[in-house]
């Protein structure tokens, strides 16, 4: 059974979809610690409610490096195979991200390579796409460019507003990231260039 | 009944697919004439044989700016209303593009704005995306980048070349593009920001 450890900075909505997901038996692995860098944020208290081990490590009056070296103690101290981000609103360091290669995931709200960033939303709105949808990557040094393990697409309804469209990538995203995080964890696959590939069993 | 003008530079595909649209009546428009900057495009001998107006005119030997003139002219002078590029190969100059702004029509075979320019298949392919498809928009003074009509989709399939990417693509383009240009010249719509925006009617 795969251990995941999951990071997050709010309510981690994706952190529940993740948990539901492991106790309804569709995702096989299990959660075995949360971090976050927001003291009261709610998905931290789901955790403690839920009992799991939750902790919170301050990213003010450190480096980055050093706020990453405390997340990645308690995630080595739980056995943490695949770290899931979800909602986690710090960059991770290049010290990280190179010690944790290929075991970093994140799910993104658009279909990168198309508006990485923030507000990918808005930015798709902005920019007039009629299709637009969620991506599960693996995290490298740069900013949502990491390979993909899985898109999903929703279609842009005229009249949408940036919340109107969250939330229709978010119910995707609810579903995709629990299936990609099974395939991770469960399958066989290796990175090639840039791109993730499943490989056949 | 709007009239269309169709540039291309080869076989022409998504042209036929217009052309059969119009004569089923899943586009209530007419193809008043076809254009090419290649004399033996297998697309212009199939304008003549469908009995269309098909002009050649060479780009060699003259600056762009001119064989865009030349080029306008014939589609003036059998009244079209919006240009459509199936497959030309040329990029079309400013003082074309501001002369017909808002009313020339391309397909490209990505979702963009990921994956402009050439070989949209092996860009999308060589990232990894999941998901690809294929974009109809009004052409601007850049490459690809003019306001979005239409997009649809297709999977990024385990074990897919160029070749079986690009024919899935293409089938997608040859619905999509008559669909696209039945609402561009059937319904109303303007253009706000970069967005075009469908009126309801």
């Amino acid at each position: 059974m795969k251990r995941l450890g999951v990071l997050l900075s709010g309510r981690g909505s994706n952190f529940r979809a993740l948990l539901a997901a492991t106790r309804e038996g569709r995702l096989a692995a299990e959660i075995a610690v949360v971090v976050s860098n927001v003291s009261d944020a709610p998905g931290l208290a789901h955790a403690r409610a839920a009992g799991l081990p939750a902790f919170f490590f301050d990213h003010r009056g450190r480096t980055r490096d050093e706020h990453d070296a405390e997340v990645g103690r308690v995630l080595a101290a739980h056995a943490a195979d695949l770290v899931c981000l979800a909602g986690y609103m710090r960059l991770l360091g290049r010290a990280f991200v190179e010690a944790h290669a290929h075991r970093v995931v994140n799910i993104h709200p658009s279909l990168l390579p198309a508006f990485p960033g923030r507000a990918a939303q808005r930015q798709a709105l902005d920019y007039g796409v009629r299709v637009t949808g969620a991506t599960v990557h693996l995290v490298d040094a740069g900013l949502d460019t990491g390979p993909i393990v899985a898109q999903r697409t929703v279609p842009v309804e005229a009249g949408d507003t940036e919340e109107s469209l969250s939330e229709r990538i978010l119910a995707l995203e609810h579903q995709l990231y629990p299936e990609a995080v099974e395939r991770l964890t469960s399958e066989t696959w290796r990175i090639e260039g840039r791109r993730l590939i499943f490989l056949a069993r």
